[in-house]
């Protein structure tokens, strides 16, 4: 009879006992965890707080009762794993509540210790009014101490998804919220423009948006908490919810010799073994190999840390199963807004010294004669010379994550945007277009790559020269409304075919509509008469969107 | 100069016209429709009838004005393609106000003459009660009826998509509705047992629904139309939508030679072309490939149409652009629910004599702790020995489009069920769960090609043997509120591991639960401690829908 122990009960644990106990009966499992509860709905604790998920025992998925009836799994709370002698295969666990200390052989030891929220080093951090929001014990912190001191502000520190949830559900309780973060943006996963929308719908739920802003000091006093941020700006707040990000929790690892990259997480090859093939380790500890670079990661995700706990399973018992590459595809909500990505970021591509072409289209998420449509941007990434997929990020108040996860099979299937074009989704009006966005995203990089189209990039009017010319094919009653480019001629598209006369074929014109559709129609017509010409990609709101995270740089605090 | 005719002016037409005219300036481009309008929302109409859509002008996207304007097309309304001369390639058409006649000649013509409904040959079929619903005029009858003799109760014959979305109009303007039906079920791209839930979900909303009917006679009367049903049973309606499906519009093509299947479309090459290199046709006239059997189909669909238009219009002007194959992704909703299907159903497989496995899954399209959690029903058709996708098909509240989108890109991609396990899609309690739906079937199918489960479907339980014994693990708790099966012994999966005493090694356990997933956990106990076992898949649910739909077999009309 084999012994597996786990040591983890969330994500990535549980996974693995449920998935074992199913792949064999005989197997003794064993599950560890050092805090108070297993198979928490951890991705539910700031909606619990915010008050959409109005019970708290919705949050608890399982427990050790209920894993022991369904599963057999040997749950033992309050319990760390505090050694691994791999000689002797044994684990020397400690119970938290009595101290004491007992050891547990193993077969097979899976590890999926999952990561710890980063808490900088500042004084007085350890004040009871700043907490960090990862497990149930944080959640009741946190409650404990808005219904206690009843905070009238509440300051988030970091703008992430933990952070952009937590600082809403503070909004929803109706406290006034300040959000602080470090860098130009919120929602590190998306390019700084992306976020523009982000920050105008945090401003516009009322949250005093700090970016490029830190916490580097937090002075107590009896009913509040004065911080000084980085810019110099002091904050009077009664609560601090910080969110600045996790670390891997590898001690253990590490402590027993196993192999832990510099600054990251375990190491495991495909199968989730670790350099000791008997200790297979999942979940936020471990670094799993990027998508587009295959460069090791640490990408702290659940669907990711769930498949890997499947897999170290089927492996514990025998099995051979791999687990591959990782996109990291994620979502979060922004008040009325979604944003959500996968693959890999500009940011990340211009990092990683990869050539690539990016294409923004601003559709509805519906057919816009329907009622009820509303506008998603949308930028892909592509490699300019195949048009395979890189990555993609999307924002706007419907339909952004069944965009994102188009795109996302797409990529993870090797798809080019010449296979976009051709994608053949649901189409009704109250669901999408017989065009659907990511067709028209596909259209756009493909017609570049065929050379029917040649981009332009909000970041280059920038630096416009002077044989250049910005040509506005918008009407005169939209500029008044919406706004306009200094510098820009205006020929309305449809008047453009008769008033070719008044332009020059010396100079290149670069078109621009509102969001590139119209001014792909001025840029074929311009060319197709022997006019140079290019094309803003996503016309003016691409520009608004590039123009609203042009943030001074970021200030690194001594913290990170 | 070229000169490029093309005869329709919708989805098709309108696509090629605008896309030819980017491609080419100089190409002259002229567009006929015999109808008084061009690229109209023909899926938007009845909707506007509903009054979802509240302006009638909405649904006019372009006008002959503003296609000329912005693409120099000449547009020709009421214009009728009367007869082809290939040899000298010379249009002939007709005006349909003035009946002049006048010749057009070509370079290339495009043919996108769309498809009409089918009228069945029934005396006083041509009453100005009874109405198509195909474009504006028929909308406009319908609309101009509805509002002159306000009548009580409509009916509508087929339950295609039209007659669905007319069903529900018909409600929302507050008449009482009669759905006529020919076959056993609503919905036809769909299997049958996926159609209970919206055959429930039409009589909760007060639809009288007669499946299994066709309408054989019509009896007007002063005030109303007194019907008869192919059942014998009479109906007096007011208004009567035919919607029975649609016949593609062939003459002008026949009778030019060009090659057209017999009872069906015109034939194109994946370039669009018909046997005549000089004409192009495009939209729900031609046939296209089926993505599973390789087989010449029609698949009126917006998307596709739209999409061979601009590839028409690429070869038009000289470049080689070719259309693939067509999986007919569609959705529709139903009142509350949405319905939506990609690739081959089991109806087409099983008569394309295809091997074939199915699963049902019946998660949430979010997690489920997080509020408004709607249950989907999803079924997935794939290959038993490569697990590659054959179709899939959803059905809910909420979340239904974006997982057949998910698995029409993965069908498109060539992807298997290993594949769906893999899948990384986006997570968050609002918009899905770190296991999504898709990832669920594709672990249940997964499992069963890899050995670690054994599926029943549905129709087996009513042949069960007597060495075979359903064994449901629900609580009974459960059995008393949802329902139960007749014969089934219940031991709750939480007990069985202590009761497992209880079963016999000779008898082969029918494991069955609410959705499948219970059952899996008991099934597994079950075949590693040493017993037989098969689960049902989806479980209880599955039942319930395949009951739902056992109807009569449907009785053929003349008509059809």
């Amino acid at each position: 009879m084999t012994r597996i122990v786990i040591v983890g009960g969330v994500a990535g644990g549980a996974s693995a006992a449920a998935r074992a106990r199913r792949m064999s009966e005989d197997a003794e499992i064993i599950m560890i965890d050092r805090g108070p509860y297993i198979s928490f709905a951890n991705c539910g604790l700031p909606y619990h707080i915010g008050g959409d998920i109005q019970s708290r025992d919705a949050l608890l998925l399982q427990t050790p009762e209920s894993f022991k009836r369904r599963f057999n799994v040997d749950v033992r709370l309050h319990t760390e794993a505090v050694a691994i002698d791999r000689e002797t295969k044994q684990l020397q666990v400690r119970d938290t509540q009595t101290d004491a200390t007992d050891t547990l052989s193993y077969d097979t030891l899976i590890l999926s210790p999952g990561a710890a929220p980063f808490v900088p080093s500042i004084a007085n951090i350890d004040d009871s009014r700043i907490q960090t929001l990862r497990n149930i014990p944080d959640m009741d912190r946190i409650l404990r101490e808005l219904e206690q001191q009843q905070p009238t502000h509440a300051t988030v520190v970091g703008g992430g998804f933990i952070g952009l949830e937590a600082a809403e559900a503070m909004r929803q309780r109706g406290l006034d919220v300040s959000l602080v973060e470090l860098s130009s943006q919120v929602m590190a996963p998306v390019d700084p423009e992306m976020a523009t929308p982000l920050h105008k719908e945090l401003e516009d739920h009322g949250v005093d948006l700090r970016l490029n802003a830190g916490l580097t000091e937090i002075e107590p006093q009896q009913d509040k908490l004065t911080l000084t941020l980085s810019d110099g700006a002091k904050l009077d707040t009664g609560l601090v919810v910080l969110a600045i990000g996790v670390r891997p929790e590898t001690a253990l690892a590490k402590s027993a010799g196993l192999a832990v990259a510099e600054r990251g997480g375990i190491q495991v090859d495909s199968q989730m073994r670790t350099n000791d093939p008997d200790i297979l380790a999942v979940g936020d500890a471990v670094e799993i190999v990027e998508w587009v670079t295959d460069k090791a990661k640490l990408i702290p995700l659940a669907g990711p840390a769930n498949r890997q706990g499947r897999i170290a399973a089927d492996n514990a018992v025998g099995k051979q199963r791999h687990f591959g590459k990782t996109q990291g595809t994620a979502v979060c909500r922004v008040f009325g807004l979604t944003v959500a990505s996968t693959g890999m970021n500009e940011k990340q591509l211009t990092q990683a010294d990869i050539k690539f072409r990016k294409v923004y289209v601003h559709p509805m998420d519906h057919a816009s004669y329907f009622p009820g449509a509303a506008q998603i941007s949308l930028k892909l990434l592509f490699c300019p010379d195949s048009g395979k997929i890189y990555g993609a990020q999307a924002v706007g108040a419907k339909g952004v994550d069944k965009r994102i996860d188009v795109l996302a099979v797409a990529q993870r299937a090797g798809m080019t945007v010449f296979d976009l074009e051709e994608l053949e989704l649901c189409y009704a009006p109250p669901y999408g277009s017989a065009k659907d966005p990511v067709n028209l995203a596909g259209f756009v990089a493909a017609n570049e790559i065929r050379g029917e189209a040649d981009l332009l990039y909000p970041e280059q009017l920038t630096s416009i020269q002077s044989h250049q010319q910005l040509l506005d094919v918008r009407t005169p009653a939209e500029l008044e409304r919406v706004g306009q480019f200094d510098g820009a001629i205006n020929i309305s598209v449809d008047e453009l075919r008769d008033r070719l006369g008044e332009l020059d074929k010396e100079t290149e014109y670069w078109v621009t509509c509102q969001v590139g559709l119209r001014g792909h129609v001025a840029y074929r017509m311009l060319v197709n008469s022997g006019f140079k010409a290019k094309n803003l990609t996503g016309g003016f709101k691409s520009w608004q969107m590039w123009k609203g995270c042009r943030q001074p740089q970021p200030i690194v605090t001594e913290g990170e």
